[in-house]
């Protein structure tokens, strides 16, 4: 799925090659949405693909748009940086989001917090600092690891089974009646987490019965289940958000009070 | 600025009394606006206001819409959680935004990297676990903000100089001719960074000039002044996202190579 009538790819997904990283959510969105899309940094130099053409638009000292970090999306001439920003784009575009108002926001809203979870995950290996080795901030890691498995992870994903849960629709899709970007999204965290965590999750997962039938229930939609046996699925690694190192792994306990947030 | 015609409030704010916090970024885009607009957790209990009020919609047990936490905001019937999504709705129905689609999405893109940036303030602080006190992470709270101020700091704001710079309209603005939803909240950035690390910036903000003008130019903005002035600006303090603590703020000086990131 790479070129349209006139020659162009539609959508260019710019991110980095070698692991599913925030660029898998969009990858997802546009796998099922059957959207003729490059993954560039994936592509040869001969078809002007690879790293340095993926960063072109972040170094161009002339553009009106300059995205901040990978990923970000082209369309044609129009830029979407940010992961959540470009689901917005795709879910309208392709009927993988509600067409109401309030459905809409309440979609892009669930995306918004999953991006609060996926960064909290990325500092569960990197607390200190995202520009040292994770080698090199280990012991505060493994605090940070069980506080998050402690406390996050059951706020988390206790909330989006809730919203299962209270989906006046029925708790088949996270929003509304149809399957939308946002439970795509939701499939790959609990991947995600099942992945860097198999028997921290694997202690818990019982309390989101929904969150699981979910889980399948995307991993069955016909063209996400071809996506993940496909070689343009990368596998889960340690150059990603979910990384599985071992000593991080434990089974939690829930903690006490929580304070108010910021 | 409380009550239409209808006697009803055309807005809510759902967020903490006593910080700024995440809040503050919608409090300025509401003010901006002009728009009519109730705190609700600021207001008393005879008028239905309070945090019990505040935090009900995230308690109700039956609402289709369930924020995941403050702030959210109400329109009418109309729930939008997450800071950046209630902008995406307030830039669009108050001109504090482009109405192109290049100009919104790029806008809110640039909220989405602000909201980034407001994360990993948080956590110069609460490197460890939220529901932690500070005290009690203070060595990694040390750790982590070197790191910040060395490398995430000259990063973000080098970026949003860049983005004055590469405007094609001109410096004045972050996107497009006109103030929108973006500099305010890059002057609630300049502000806070300001506040929490007032040594550690001064040595630096000589590298943003444009930025410096920016907030001067926010700051002048007419609703801006008046509300900066009122008592409806709750001073930055040590509950909100940006604090204070002296032991944090020190002179950096960049680091070497960066990783890439997932």
């Amino acid at each position: 799925m790479r070129d349209t009538s006139d020659g162009l790819p539609r959508y260019e997904l710019h991110y980095w090659d070698g692991l599913q990283g925030r660029g898998e959510f969009i990858r997802l969105a546009l796998e099922e949405a059957g959207a003729d899309y490059v993954d560039v940094a994936r592509e040869p130099a001969s078809k002007h693909g690879g790293t340095q053409a993926m960063l072109a638009p972040i170094k161009d000292r002339h553009a009106a748009v300059i995205p901040f970090a990978p990923p970000f999306l082209k369309a044609g001439e129009l830029i979407i940086p940010q992961t959540a920003n470009a689901l917005l784009y795709l879910g309208g575009k392709h009927g993988l989001a509600p067409s109401d108002e309030q459905g809409m926001y309440w979609a892009h809203s669930l995306q918004l917090t999953i991006a609060d979870l996926v960064a909290e995950v990325h500092d569960t290996h990197h607390p200190i600092a995202t520009h040292l080795y994770y080698e090199d901030q280990k012991p505060a890691a493994k605090q940070r690891t069980t506080a998050f498995l402690e406390a996050r992870v059951p706020k988390f994903m206790g909330y989006f089974e809730r919203v299962l849960e209270q989906n006046p629709a029925g708790e088949e899709w996270m929003v509304g009646a149809r399957r939308t970007y946002v439970d795509l999204s939701t499939f790959q965290i609990i991947e995600g987490l099942n992945y860097a965590f198999p028997h921290a999750i694997a202690a818990m997962s019982g309390q989101w019965p929904k969150l699981e039938s979910l889980r399948q229930r995307v991993r069955a939609l016909p063209r996400i289940a071809r996506y993940l046996d496909s070689p343009r699925r990368i596998p889960f690694n340690e150059s990603g958000i979910f990384r599985h190192y071992p000593e991080l792994d434990h089974r939690g306990s829930p903690t006490g009070a929580h304070k108010k947030e910021a």
